[in-house]
């Protein structure tokens, strides 16, 4: 896969070994994500809203209540800024310099807009669920025009980004490796645990099997 | 504790019952993450920066490389927001309109100043490095001067600040709970696994124990 082109938004100024502009890099960063951070502008005023996300080749989507102020400040095309982060561990070194965090980030920058067309829309929505529960769609009753109206999906595309990636243990001074302390990593990562049903749901209705197929971090 | 005072910034506008303005939410949200997002801008267009904070009673902490974008460009007082989000899991409904996720998350709002005087940016470094791993500092070898020099402590005051909280089952519409449909929470969250050594760690430097009080979500 090729690269985006970074200009002065999107390329990176500290420790450019860590970071790539190759989609290789960054859509398997993305892909892994439910949660992205959305920066935008009201007013001269910085704002950052954690909202679910999914990918389309170069586009991002996501969504939100038609009366949002998210969606109500981004999508007539107000630069948007969206931010991507897993949290993979923490490195100890032998200084409190040289500790740091294993991570995985990408910033896009673009455009939003609505998607406006409702079969579309809906086509987004679907996508939204299968990135999350692949096939549950098909389980669940239709989606109302009513919902669907109150519902805006908000598309993006990428016009450039960055992904910035640390791993691996702490890297301390030449002369430090022999101190009289722990040294190394504590990986972190995002898991699930047992599904809870909800009260009503019927005996015979068992776990899905596509619950255990979500991607995570 | 006391709530912070919201003017249109900060006031919640959608789902507002899931909402808080208290002190006594927002701390717990705040102090259990490691990694927040600070939102600002350069140029009139917003960039969304992961980093580690920490706090101290009404003020939120931040570092960085004193060469980092975005030191350099909140460091003079710019306008900030720092949000903190905390996925606990995915909410299954019995319609995609319906399904949701369960969150923690803190929007906080505020201007960021660099701590100046060297045994104050000292004290700030220390007090992360306890926030991660209690009893650690004393360990490790001394910060030096250009370390200290190096590295840019941030301080905001939090001016406003609002907290988000979604939690608990799926709420259907009223008569769909006799689909035949599963239902209810995939619970999710941050786990650490077993602590990687670094590879020059002498024989008989144990994993130390406040690597397992470390805070997380």
């Amino acid at each position: 896969m090729s690269s985006f082109t970074p200009t002065t938004r999107a390329r990176l100024r500290r420790l450019s070994e860590r970071g790539s502009y190759d989609r290789a890099a960054i859509f398997p960063i993305l892909d892994a994500g439910l949660i992205c951070h959305v920066g935008y502008l009201i007013d001269g005023q910085p704002y950052v809203t954690p909202t679910c996300y999914w990918r389309d080749g170069d586009r991002l989507y996501w969504h939100g209540s038609r009366a949002s102020r998210m969606v109500r400040a981004v999508q007539d095309g107000a630069a948007v800024c969206l931010t991507v982060t897993h949290l993979d561990g923490v490195v100890f070194a032998r200084s409190g310099f040289h500790s740091s965090i294993n991570y995985r980030s990408v910033m896009a920058f673009g455009r939003a807009f609505p998607v406006d067309d409702p079969a579309a829309k809906l086509r987004a929505l679907v996508a939204f669920s299968e990135r999350i529960a692949p096939g549950r769609w098909p389980e669940l009753r239709p989606t109302t025009k009513q919902e669907l109206k109150a519902t805006t999906v908000l598309e993006m595309e990428i016009e450039e980004a960055s992904a910035k990636v640390r791993s691996g243990p702490p890297i301390d001074d030449e002369d430090e490796y022999d101190l009289d302390v722990w040294a190394g990593v504590l990986p972190l990562g995002m898991e699930a645990s047992a599904p809870q049903a909800e009260a009503h749901v019927k005996p015979g209705i068992g776990i899905p099997a596509y619950l255990s197929r979500l991607r995570l971090g």
